[in-house]
């Protein structure tokens, strides 16, 4: 086990209503006005956005809407929310919706304390410790960003997807019921996304003790045991709850464990020990989307990650047999990939770049991206090649 | 998965050396003078007090030790420490040492903070929300103390070993290093601790999904999945790092794996969505050590939780099974529980409480006692008293 710190502050309130009480907690943190920052109306749709402000309006706290961010969120929609904060004398963000729109809120509640080039943030590797509060109410879970300091954000004049490290939200109000008529697809895009993060963690372990040799059943014993165990767990739940989806999509208690899983997948609590992962696919991923705005996150790490897997299969063999056995059930890391994209491939994933018409014209446009990603992907050009030419 | 509210703030800083950090981290908690809680001896003897101590005086924090914690520590003790930060105008707590220390740290907390008797704190069940600010440095991973708000304290005018719910300490600094020496049997009694909180939580599951009918591999699926894989990767975990450590009694990997699993066990994470659990266990340890202090808290459980398993097993057979298959490995809940004792026995854990000169005369008191816990069992007392008889 690697040394590590964690530490996170968000306060999670879920379940069936929570959001009812938004509004004191807005209140408790100090706030009387706030910008509600939302997507394209499907936080109107599910409820969400009706009983978010219902119950800020309860409290007595003041509301300005900031609607209209996109998936992919760019900085230009960043800085329309620092706007909106600054025009309504408001003292933090609301974000009711997905990833896209939490991100949006918590990148502006870092830039709204910034002076300068609000970029900067995205460039430098260190996290910003001052924001303004932001609260989520998520409407989706895939991404986690309800209760990370994280937000990734595409700066369309630049083609990069790159993201900012802030504080954590106050406090995350997580209802799974409005999330009950997600389609599959939207929802396996979701939970892949989530895998993902799992497994940008995991696929870092470090096997130290031969367990076999000491009679000690369950193959090897990895240096950080109890994370990858805690991984392992979150991806098993993660497909088992797929499952029940695919056959009773408004089951409640499968959207509860995914909305959960998603968002212990990215707490940090996923990361420790392991030395900050791989995330690779994931800068292959926000190459792909920075390019192509129109790409969704999820279901283009169904596609990446099982690539990215295949290239480097040899240099993480243990790992991988380690996933394989413990997650899909099967012996052998080629095997365990194998599991992996038939598992994408039932519920419905894409299983190519071209499904979003990319092409073998990009490639040189997304290697090039790829590579000047702000975390080193440790790969050679050649090889980061012949992954974008596996997905396509 | 019932509704929940998760929040735990804990800094938590992992690793070797992180001790070292501590002067700098209590200092930017804006304290100049703190109280230095301790044992025995054995948080001398294994580095961690000198380090601590260190770190307060490289970073100008003036600290005043109060020493002579003892197991299963008492209300007198929760005073004295009081008593100490008032004499010495101190502004904190550190707590150097393992549960006992660190739950007597965490009471005195609260107790400075409110006059009247301090013993309120105990019989009513609500959290307190103010308490001087307290660091723990562990040196015993079991409890889970480091990086929750709750404390045990036995008030001996009463025999009565209750607990305490406050704030969570501010940071935990957590080197596996200072455990590196733990006998194997004082590390096995911490790690059946660890187990019983995981599984008081674990317990209480509800399964929902007939998931062989649906034709969905891994058994049934339970209202709270993603909780219930949380908690029984903990106790894989936490099993296999035993093993490796009744081999390899210096390992690191198993030393910081075992740590890493106490702490979450009891975190807050692993009992989120399942209505509090059932701590019916620990209700009856706490009886038994209340009444004999010699009874030290983690092997008694070894005894009694097992115990407990027989006499509810039809009232929760889907759980035990459950956890018989993903824990233990074996079909059906008296086998998991047959399965459960042979490895406590395996690893040299007491088998009845006669060990500790308990014997059939206590019964009466014990049932009284158990039944009083201020969270009631739900238990009949010819069903408690059952539950002792066979743990003598």
């Amino acid at each position: 086990m690697k040394d590590f710190v964690y530490h996170n502050p968000t306060e999670v309130r879920f379940g069936r209503g929570v959001v009812a009480s938004l509004g004191a907690r807005v209140r408790a943190a100090g706030l009387s006005a706030v910008v509600v920052v939302a997507g394209g109306g499907a936080a109107r749709r599910c409820g969400a956005f009706g009983d978010a402000v219902t119950s800020l309006e309860a409290a007595g706290v003041a509301w300005t809407p900031c609607e209209g961010v996109r998936p992919n969120p760019d900085l230009d929609g960043v800085l329309r929310a620092v706007q909106a904060l600054r025009d309504a004398g408001a003292g933090g963000f609301v974000a009711v919706g997905g990833g896209s729109v939490m991100d949006t809120a918590k990148a502006a509640g870092v830039c709204a304390l910034h002076d300068g080039d609000p970029w900067d943030h995205f460039t430098r590797r260190t996290t910003a410790t001052a924001a303004v509060p932001v609260f989520t109410v998520p409407t989706l879970s895939g991404t986690g960003a309800e209760m990370n300091g994280t937000a990734v954000i595409t700066n369309m004049a630049q083609q990069r997807k790159w993201s900012l490290r802030g504080p954590t939200p106050v406090a995350a109000f997580l209802d799974p019921v409005y999330q009950r008529d997600v389609p599959l697809a939207l929802a396996v895009g979701c939970a892949v996304d989530a895998m993902t993060h799992v497994l940008e963690f995991a696929v870092a372990g470090t096997p130290c003790v031969d367990a076999k040799a000491l009679d000690i059943p369950g193959g090897t014993y990895f240096m950080e045991e109890t994370v990858l165990a805690q991984n392992e767990a979150l991806l098993r739940s993660i497909i088992r709850s797929v499952e029940v989806l695919r056959r009773i999509p408004g089951d409640y208690a499968a959207r509860a464990s995914l909305a959960w899983a998603a968002g212990l997948g990215l707490c940090g609590l996923t990361g420790v020990g392991l030395g900050g992962g791989s995330w690779v696919s994931h800068a292959l991923e926000h190459a792909v989307s920075g390019h192509f705005p129109q790409v969704p996150h999820g279901p283009a790490l169904a596609v990446l990650f099982p690539c990215w897997m295949e290239e480097v299969a040899s240099e993480h063999t243990p790992m991988f047999e380690r996933l394989a056995r413990n997650v899909w059930g099967v012996e052998g890391a080629v095997e365990g990939i194998r599991a992996m994209r038939a598992t994408f491939d039932r519920w419905g994933a894409p299983r190519r770049l071209a499904a979003w018409g990319v092409g073998e014209d990009a490639i040189p446009g997304l290697v090039r991206a790829a590579l000047e990603y702000p975390r080193p992907l440790g790969l050679a050009p050649e090889r980061v090649e012949r992954i974008f030419r596996s997905a396509l």
